[in-house]
């Protein structure tokens, strides 16, 4: 355990906390809900955001970017969106400040009331609206579709109870919104971009996840179905990890956005859209991290290898630093790498460091080891050291990484596997599900007052629908009714 | 002259907002005074982005993210900052939408009053008081400097006339926030951020630039010095390229920041804050394009070279996709390339649309090119055309890139040079700068009223003290006072 972090089987929420600032991943900020997003944090999520777009672009996908803005009246055109909306929403009300007149206030500088705008302006808390009252003039053939477009974006949902990257007034995400030309293209659509979220995930992020549909109540505000990847942490809870939505013809309806098909007949266009967010940084962080701090997986760990020279004097740090330099120069490009040279922190301090920011892989060297043509190699997962040959270490850290990246997936789906579990008695699910002891898979009727029943009494909920969900009679665990399948089912962030 | 883009000669203004729209670049949002940036200007800022992040980092700066909403106490705390912000503010006042339950309003949905904030919400104009509250938290000692933070972020001033890129109530930019111990190490900051923008302007986006000094009425509100680097568009105008910041220790006092020195006394931090913006895509459009559309330097175009393959019948389709998948495989793999074999376009429809987007090579294949294993090769900026040999094509595409990318930056420096005047009768001030013909570097004494009356009289401002400028005696263009150096004029975007 590390000085500052919280074990995990003391207190989790503790434990995640300790490790976002030991590893100086984010910092509360002034402002109510709203975090900061410190450097390491914020490279973390460059990592994230250059791996999805390139992602995004080679599925044929182009960035663009809209108002952060959204007029009142657009937001409501869609009645169920507006509903899922209206209560977290950040509004605009006028548009500049002036000095207070009032000598007997201590307020210096007031809102301008003759500022006060016509319309109030939400700001966007996602984009379907604005984007879609643009599609309507961008779209009048079969021609013009389809639309593939991303934006990285920030966007606001007022929370009342926060938690850094997991649950925040503003967030950074993306949002892909794609309008076609018929029904099999969006389905197509949402389902291909389903999948990428759950490569990135299981490839990149070494999560393993679920990945199914959402039930009629926790599907997304103005959304005709709506997929998900769902991931299990370390304290067995579920993480949503990302959302694709097939919106069907509801935003080119409210905003009348029709197309002239081949045969020339005018069409309502059909849409989708799809996102993940900064939540991913903490999916990350719940995911792999231990009681010393953060681990990351290699393919997106902003330095996968820091190296720390130890010396006792400048003729000493002089001759180690000649081999550092020409070690890492030997490695391959794409190795990201820190020298660590810092003159007012001892070697135990450093290594203490990189281990809470999750660095995967440290190279130790000293004096007595330029002498041997050799370095210390230990790796930040499971703790092991080696000493390796100069000449070997570049194919060494090539193989280190790609294990590490392996064996933290094949950890966290082990993990996974063992606490998912089947069950049949409501009692059972009832007493089980309370710590949680992990996922559920429960059969269900289909019926939203069996749904909301186990979610009163069990703050557990449907996480999803699997989509690879084998045929299996059963009776929902509610009401007894006939089941076909089971659903995954889990306490949720 | 394409179809639809007025003439530079008979129009600038709409000109330049022609060739936006027939560029694909952007397009006006229902928001007021918000753009929409579309795929093909976003790409473009991409381009930017990249290159300046690049630079960033190499010169030793972090990416981070700060909160989009100031409480107004925040922004108020220094005195002139919130002067020369407070009339451009949008200001969030409530945090919830409700059904509206008076049957008689039009408005379905209405702002929740119960939902207002204890304290405003400024949306952030500039982050510089957020930045410098956490920065109060993230500072003790000589250690923890500097800090070299860079945000890339979208910020917000209401603006009443509003121009596609070059003036946008909300807009994309980076602002660089750096926290120093020395006012050496800050102003050394500064100059090294401007040298950066500097070097980007001339060497990446083609466009010759002016590095100087802002007068105290032109500099930012709460700096002690702005510098800047100042372009000359085709209308002889100039536009503000970058700017880059000495706040001295103005943000440092009204945050109360200070940092223990080495010596163990308390110390007012030093600051500095440096940005540009999407309106760099404005300057683009306007240094280089002509009366068909957009014209790009090749560094930064998002695409270099666009493949018009020509065909009558599926087998020539066949036979000439053959050749030029072959090509572009052998082609340099940073050349950014596409191939357009949409079959619902003519050859020559095509050719309009890639001139009107500044592709800067169009590459022209027909069944007779493949059989003499040639193509032919135009260049967008000059228009020449020759036939090249498959096999000497991807030297000749480097080199035309390369030749192309001076071409441009020679081109723009010569039109600035000679429309750049010495002027010292305020009478021939008055007259030439009307048009304007260009630059005037007028003597000044340094006077804020003889600033003023030149504003006044002609609307041209002091664009900047040139950091180069050479010693000259001379007497005040207003005043006729004594003056050591020219400063210079225009009039500005």
């Amino acid at each position: 355990m590390a000085k500052g972090i919280t074990r995990r089987s003391e207190d989790y929420a503790r434990w995640y906390t300790d490790v976002v600032a030991a590893a100086d991943l984010a910092d509360y900020s002034p402002v109510k809900g709203c975090m900061v997003i410190k450097p390491h944090g914020y490279a973390l999520w460059e990592q994230i955001k250059a791996v999805l777009d390139r992602m995004f672009k080679e599925t044929g996908h182009v960035n663009a970017y809209f108002p952060l803005f959204i007029p009142k009246s657009f937001l409501c055109r869609e009645a169920e969106h507006v509903a899922g909306f209206a209560k977290e929403c950040a509004v605009v009300t006028h548009s500049r400040l002036k000095a207070n007149d009032d000598p007997n206030s201590s307020e210096k500088v007031i809102v301008d009331e003759a500022s006060k705008l016509e319309e109030e302006l939400v700001v966007r808390p996602t984009s379907e609206t604005i984007i879609w009252s643009m599609y309507k003039k961008w779209i009048q053939s079969y021609r013009d579709l389809p639309i593939l477009i991303n934006q990285w974006a920030n966007v606001v949902r007022w929370e009342m109870r926060t938690r850094l990257f997991l649950r925040t007034t503003e967030f950074l995400w993306q949002e892909g919104h794609t309008a076609h030309a018929t029904p099999d293209d969006a389905e197509s659509e949402v389902l291909k971009m389903l999948g990428v979220y759950q490569t990135f995930a299981e490839e990149f992020m070494a999560i393993p996840v679920y990945a199914g549909i959402k039930t009629e109540s926790e599907k997304f505000a103005g959304a005709e179905r709506t997929y998900c990847i769902e991931a299990m942490m370390q304290d067995k809870k579920a993480l949503q990890a990302g959302t694709s939505h097939n919106l069907g013809q509801n935003f080119a309806r409210a905003f009348d956005v029709t197309y002239q098909s081949e045969a020339g007949k005018q069409e309502y266009v059909w849409a989708t859209s799809w996102g993940v967010s900064t939540r991913l940084v903490g999916a990350l962080v719940m995911a792999h991290s231990d009681d010393t701090g953060l681990v990351l997986p290699p393919k997106l760990a902003p330095i996968q290898v820091v190296v720390v020279p130890i010396w006792k004097n400048d003729e000493e740090h002089a001759k180690v630093m000649e081999t550092v330099t020409g070690l890492v120069q030997s490695w391959d490009k794409d190795i990201r790498f820190k020298i660590d040279d810092r003159d007012y922190y001892r070697p135990g301090w450093k290594f203490n460091e990189w281990e809470k920011k999750g660095v995967c892989i440290r190279i130790e060297i000293g004096p007595r080891d330029v002498e041997n043509g050799e370095v210390v190699l230990a790796c930040r997962d499971d703790g092991s050291k080696s000493k390796i040959q100069n000449n070997q270490l570049n194919d060494r850290l090539r193989n280190e990484l790609n294990d590490m990246q392996s064996r933290l997936f094949e950890r966290a789906r082990k993990f996974r596997d063992e606490h998912t579990f089947e069950v049949d008695s409501y009692e059972d699910f009832k007493r089980r599900i309370e710590a949680p002891e992990g996922f559920f898979n429960i059969h269900w009727c289909g019926d939203s007052k069996c749904e909301a029943k186990i979610q009163e009494e069990t703050k557990a909920t449907i996480r999803c629908i699997p989509l690879n969900k084998k045929h299996e009679s059963g009776e929902c665990i509610i009401c007894k009714q006939p089941s076909s399948a089971r659903v995954i089912t889990g306490k949720a962030y």
